[in-house]
């Protein structure tokens, strides 16, 4: 029998490939992967239960990194499926999934689906002409990560476009709920291109003051996607300024840093002038 | 009314989108574009007809580029689509439909898909970790590029994966048959995994002999994947030696340059070992 890995797209519960339901719709057990993703928003286990027409088990991280086996239970037997949120193999977690199950002789076949790094096509810049992807990490009471920093500034070096992932806090307790043992989750955080744009403006200041020439400056052009793939999906070309004083609306974000552009990219982008 | 980009997936029938699926099925006109991808291989109109229960219309590569108001046409006043193997904004070609609706003030709606450039992360090896893709031609002739090379070589340099997606030539006329101007096309060619890894070893050894160290030998590590997401995928990791005389089967291949390697994506390629 098969343990199924099925994508499910940019988070319309109609995303999921006419395959992959095919498959839901059989399983002996269906888990859904509850944390790397957009599941607190919009779409929750109950609605793709009533689309699905069958039960989803909700698998949190616990289980997923620390007690995989109860999610493989049985795949030898029978056929077992866990969804998740983009492509499967979006997130180093599943791959330690498809390992276990290797190695206890269970087939595993994938079912892949659209994910951000290549939906992020529809601003117009072209593919190929990205560097390396990044993730920008939500600044919290003075911790204040930029690493990502070289990142933009290499791929900018070489006229390549940067695609920033917005950190997403979900599940996360407070320090209080933590020492008291208290399995109370703090309401889910999603970092906006507003507050991404925003830190992005202080790290360059920060390398302006210690003498170092910024990879780029207020007047730099970006690109705000929200929600991409949804029905109000938002797309928005304005300078990095600017965006850090633009509402997006709901999540989830990603915020691009354009390279060089050839003039293609900048017809598409320009139809989503702010 | 809108105009509809759908992606199709990896190219098995039933990889495209409930969501997609839906809107097939409820358009006035609906287009194939058939010439970027697999389309002659394996998955045809007909197939395609049969499981959508309606008309597709082929368009072929001049009608998509020279005359796009032939598939924008009535897109005013009733839905169309366009179905687009993998994800629409794998290709340059779509983002000027995209720009010439926008122009004739047609809403454009689109339906992300799966595309190598993120199917590529079953073979183990992390999505973040990849660098700029590339695209390997095919030798004819003569003819035998190497400028993708030193996109390789830079990539390698900073520890990234290398995804080489592989030349595909479909509806290609003979110099003969072009002059006579006769329609005439040739059967489809896929470069496959060998013949990649042949031409790569051939620019490393020409590098050597230019007195530079080449970026890879015929020893380092790479990964071969044929018909990735289909029934009968393969992935193999061996030296690039080995795979220039394996034989993957049939297209599509993709080929792996693997950079600097996590234990946990060595774990995984080595599932694949040759």
């Amino acid at each position: 029998m098969v343990f199924y890995l099925i994508g499910l797209g940019l988070g319309d519960v109609e995303d999921i490939t006419v395959k992959g339901l095919n498959i839901v719709r059989k399983c002996k057990r269906v888990h859904l992967e509850a944390y790397t993703s957009i599941l607190c928003y919009g779409l929750d286990k109950s609605k793709l239960e009533e689309f699905y027409g069958r039960e989803v088990i909700e698998a949190d991280r616990t289980i997923v990194e620390q007690n995989a086996d109860e999610i493989l239970d049985g795949a030898d037997v029978d056929d077992i499926a866990m969804l998740v949120v983009g492509d499967p193999f979006g997130a180093t977690t599943h791959t330690d999934l498809v390992l276990r199950a290797k190695q206890k002789n269970i087939t595993v076949k994938v079912v892949h689906n659209t994910s951000i790094i290549n939906a992020v096509g529809c601003c117009g810049l072209q593919l190929y002409n990205f560097g390396e992807t990044v993730s920008i990490v939500m600044w919290l009471d003075g911790w204040e990560p930029d690493s990502y920093y070289d990142k933009i500034a290499t791929n900018m070096e070489k006229g390549f476009h940067t695609l920033c992932l917005l950190d997403i806090k979900t599940k996360e307790q407070s320090i209080e709920n933590m020492m008291k043992g208290k399995k109370v989750y703090e309401p889910p955080r999603y970092l906006t291109c507003a507050e991404a744009a925003t830190q992005l403006l202080k790290i360059a200041e920060r390398k302006k003051e210690a003498g170092i020439e910024p990879a780029y400056a207020e007047s730099s052009p970006c690109v705000g996607l929200a929600r991409v793939g949804w029905e109000d999906q938002k797309i928005v070309y304005c300078s990095l300024k600017e965006m850090s004083e633009y509402d997006l609306g709901p999540p989830l974000h990603s915020l691009v840093l354009p390279g060089q552009m050839h003039p293609l990219e900048i017809e598409m982008l320009n139809t989503f002038k702010f």
